[in-house]
């Protein structure tokens, strides 16, 4: 991404934001981005692969927040308390309340093209891969690395979600540490049920 | 799918899986594939909209299979237990080791190719969907149906890893349940951490 030009690539996507809701995101050019900007094409295109990524541009950025706050988790960690340590700061810095109405005119215009969910789908992917190779670099092992990691991400998927909802007044920090507390219920329940199976299976035989 | 020529969509997914692993899958056309067990490419496509479902033939089935599992489980039963209960019968019909070395082949066709990772991961997206709305349909609430489905496909996935490997043993159906308990256990402890760090802040106060 060119630094010359600061302040260009959040111009340039706030125009596609506005457009894209607007008018619709197929019937959005490039072109049409820029201009309503004042901008060319060619600068368009020096910011962006494709209209697209104007919508995605930030990955790195959200993933660089992920890797630094699990930096800041505690030594002694466990690896979920890392990635959930690292929620909180995701939450607290990247989507603060103000940001919220912006993300639901994002979210609305993804929900509404199966190209861009598939992308989203893909972005949260990598996102997973990233934490759970992190997680590996500070000796964590594969499989608690792998499960901590997408266990992370589906509390930072469902807790975007409700946070995105009209009637949410709670911020994505808080909403992020029930959605952890409902998720830890469910699998101590299902783990107490899991013995109790083992238990009976002993018991008939 | 038509059914008044039994097995033939079997006879072209298995040509289609060892011309893709013999000459990649770039460069396997459906004809090739029609041709090499004596059929048509018009054959071909009354079967499959193009080559890439000959890999991923069989979601509606799979999907099946999954709902059948969540009906065998325990009227009683958690979310998360009734989402394990149809892991269980997912591995034992579904994945036997006898389909083990079909697997690892599709497998291995599929992490070559960025557009059939991307297909992989929809299916998976779209398996989540299909549990969680079947949950709510038995009457659990919205985020422990999310919660216990889209945990349920992390255990399903990371699971499915390990059973390809070369030096793997267990059935699919013994390491989903190891899989589950280490899963279980990485939660109890990050909720043990974060009533800790509730406590010590009002502590602090």
């Amino acid at each position: 991404m060119a630094r010359w030009e600061p302040g260009t690539a959040e111009r340039l996507q706030q125009a596609a934001l506005e457009l894209f809701a607007s008018r619709g995101y197929e019937q959005t050019t490039a072109t049409e981005i820029a201009q309503s900007v004042g901008l060319t094409e060619r600068t368009f295109f020096r910011h962006f692969a494709d209209k697209r990524e104007a919508l995605f541009h930030g990955q790195e950025r959200l993933e660089q927040a992920f890797l630094s706050g699990m930096d800041a988790a505690p030594a002694d960690a466990g690896p979920l308390e890392i990635v959930m340590v690292a929620l909180r700061r995701v939450a607290t810095e990247f989507f603060p309340d103000e940001r919220r109405a912006r993300s639901r005119t994002r979210q609305a215009i993804i929900d509404r093209n199966a190209a861009l969910r598939e992308r989203e789908l893909h972005k949260l992917a990598t996102l997973a891969t990233t934490v759970a190779a992190a997680l590996r670099d500070r000796g964590v092992g594969e499989l608690p690395a792998g499960l901590a990691a997408e266990s992370g991400m589906t509390v930072f998927a469902l807790s975007f979600g409700l946070w995105l909802r009209e009637d949410e007044q709670r911020s994505l920090a808080d909403i992020q540490a029930d959605v952890f507390t409902e998720l830890s219920g469910l699998t101590a329940a299902a783990a107490r049920s899991a013995v109790d199976d083992v238990q009976q299976r002993e018991v008939q035989r």
